[in-house]
């Protein structure tokens, strides 16, 4: 009654929000976490610069009992730098070459609970997608031969715009080799479709784009956040880690 | 640091599933419930030939209590009526002129859940929106004064397409007067701009449409659903039943 699929090919499905996460069965699959503004773009530009791994904790306090063990800690919340840490979220801050072969203790409000909360539920791999790394990721997923779940980081459990749309653009360009299984990536794939010739301006509408302008009164890591490919990376968890397979070409902090 | 909104319209926000109702504050507002298939066409349709009122309850056994109490007992689980029980949820069924002035115990796989949740958490008035009604919904939403709240009762927990669409539809036609204030409320109306020249197509794609056409054999349901305007009544919540304040025109029983 609820195969949403009739089809051989690998589903794709399409979470749009980690509080959804329950309900989907993600055991044996690729999930891959999206954190647009600004935690999966962040995490790509730190492997882009060398940092040898990510770990992923779920509070601050957590994040700061790693600093005696020669850990950078980083600390967002509520879309700015929590007080005391090395780093907050901004992926300026990762453009730094003092952070090569280090690692990073890492909590954001969304996107580090939902990496949490998908290995808790079996999945195969976890995989960080931005559009920074958009194609790299999409070749990465082709090559898996498992299906694969876009799970939307979203704002506080809340469905947020930018992480709809890259959902919606990751649908669209793998929807010849998987089935798009769920209804949410059918609206993700059309909500993408109809913006994707001016991306920009639909994000920076979004509830995130105008409260990250409003506390920091600059769209400049918005901006930064929507660029595409500009790393060809596809960090992921491994253990109790993020990390990443390929040398990163250069440094460009 | 939450408000999505600077403006001094009331606000629109949407729900695009019942499991992220505790993260949205419905307290004190209008919350619309939108099951589109099935439950809220055919509870519109059920009022439109003259039912008394409505009882929403939790499960079939608990529906089933009420057969001693001269009521008429509905039941659906996964799109299919519950064997020994008087109606389904089917709108079909409701266009029957000997429910006049009856009483309905009705439980559905969906759309009671949501609207028990949304008592629940405190929403100031609870309506019944479809497209059968649209016109009617978004004239009485107009009038309360109140922010409002478009909760979609999806699939088991997932976003459905149907009730999204619905949801778009509704947030679009109130744009003017109402602030759309989280971006659900943005990806439905998108969503609803880009397919409504070719709805009936869109939700003919739908997983619950399709998941009908293999049950039923026919999408006679869901055409009939996507009738706009045929009723002009408004069902609302009232102590523990939906109820509707004008009498039907005619029955078409």
């Amino acid at each position: 009654m609820d195969s949403e699929s009739s089809t051989t090919k690998n589903s794709l499905e399409v979470i749009l929000s980690p509080a959804l996460l329950p309900f989907y069965d993600v055991s044996g699959k690729t999930v891959v976490m999206i954190d647009i503004l600004r935690a999966s773009s962040s995490i790509c530009v730190a492997f882009q610069h060398g940092v040898r791994n990510i770990l992923p904790v779920a509070t601050p306090e957590e994040a700061r009992l790693f600093r005696d063990f020669d850990f950078i800690i980083a600390a967002e919340r509520n879309a700015v730098k929590v007080d005391g840490f090395d780093l907050g979220n901004s992926p300026f801050e990762y453009e730094n070459a003092l952070l090569r072969d280090k690692s990073i203790a890492f909590t954001t409000t969304n996107g580090t609970r939902a990496i949490k909360q998908a290995r808790e539920l079996g999945a195969a791999s976890i995989l960080i997608g931005s559009f920074l790394n958009i194609s790299a990721l999409c070749t990465h997923v082709r090559k898996t031969q498992q299906s694969v779940v876009l799970l939307c980081a979203g704002w506080k459990n809340k469905v947020n715009l930018e992480d709809t749309l890259f959902a919606g653009a990751v649908a669209d360009r793998l929807s010849d080799q998987f089935d798009l299984a769920c209804d949410a990536a059918k609206v993700a794939q059309k909500l993408y479709q109809q913006s994707a010739s001016h991306l920009t301006e639909e994000i920076q509408q979004s509830s995130h784009a105008r409260r990250f302008t409003l506390l920091h009164g600059n769209t400049d890591d918005v901006t930064y956040c929507l660029q595409h490919d500009t790393i060809n990376l596809v960090p992921y968890m491994k253990g109790e880690y993020l990390i990443c397979d390929q040398a990163p070409s250069a440094s460009h902090g």
